[in-house]
């Protein structure tokens, strides 16, 4: 059974990231630059001694935005890739995993995206470090899909131009416009994985030649 | 022939270049929060009194960095695409010229990348506004190519995805290593034109039966 101090733990963090999403809300809309720690008090109706019983700084606030949403993109990430069975639906799922993750906690994507690089550099390096665990994942599922058919510059390319197909969406697209979440994945998966299948067909006919 | 206000013109356009190029590398390594006016003096061999002659604020500085980026961007942009002839090899020509007009600018581009958003609104929108511009040209490439097979929502998503193959080498991309600007360029052509081919194709199958 929990005892009482796992239960205060707990609902500590759940303030916590109460104020973390009303932070990064904020991050978006004004900018973290002209967002000031009252601001994140008030959207999180706290006073400022409340929030700096949770939180140091502003660069606390966004440094905790950003290592639990990378902390939750990595949760069962790979136990959950090992149970889809080719290669290629592993690419589907990673693709729509990826999108239904950023839609579902949007303005700490948007905030990872746009002001990581304003992090102190020690708390940056947490972050860039999750983010090369996250890569090396998709990698490892390219590697197997493109079984070694291109050479592993080629392979880097790959995964961040997946990854950029996916993340670049921050900048544009509207779920509530005509375009839905699944067919947007589907899109990507679609050109994604014709342009790849193409680009292996087209090198194994060059090398034949 | 030129008057001396041209002249003068002239030299004081090239003092603000070259401020935009000593402040944005300083807004990619320290942040465009942590850089003071001070730094941006300092960094342009200018005193703060130099620098205010040139630009009002901090502020001042990234939205003339933003504007200059997205004018040269555009410049010529179109005139030069009525001169490569067909559809595929505009996308080659789109492709290769983005990523090299990025990197030849890369401090600017990433600065356009990060930092956009902490502008004040009203001169957000004149960036926001020359993005679109520039977003319209390329869908307009994309339409001949895909000659009216996918549906207008399809090719605001092929758009997309191809700016945000270009643009997420912002995030992960060094020149100075194993792959070069010219494969960088040749990959995503590759990946994009056979992935955009087989999807065309296979509708057309798809739509037969």
């Amino acid at each position: 059974m929990k005892n009482i101090w796992e239960l205060l733990e707990k609902k500590e963090s759940r303030q916590k990231i109460l104020i973390g999403k009303a932070a990064s809300k904020l991050f978006n809309d004004k900018g973290y630059l002209q967002t000031t720690t009252k601001d994140i008090a008030d959207s999180a109706k706290l006073s400022k001694g409340g929030l700096f019983h949770y939180f140091a700084s502003k660069n606390d606030v966004l440094y905790f935005i950003l290592k639990n949403y990378m902390d939750l993109a990595l949760e069962n990430f790979e136990h959950e890739l090992t149970e889809v069975k080719d290669a290629p639906s592993k690419i589907r799922f990673i693709i729509s995993r990826h999108i239904n993750f950023y839609l579902a906690n949007s303005s700490e994507g948007k905030t990872l995206f746009q002001d990581a690089h304003l992090l102190p550099t020690k708390y940056f390096k947490v972050i860039a470090e999750k983010e090369t665990k996250y890569y090396k994942i998709v990698a490892g599922v390219l590697a197997d899909f493109i079984n070694g058919r291109v050479e592993k510059s080629e392979l880097t390319i790959l995964a961040f131009e997946l990854l950029g197909m996916c993340n670049w969406i921050f900048s544009w697209y509207n779920p509530k416009g005509s375009i839905t979440p699944g067919k947007l994945s589907e899109f990507i998966y679609d050109i994604f994985y014709e342009g790849v299948s193409g680009y292996k067909e087209r090198r194994t006919v060059d090398n034949k030649t």
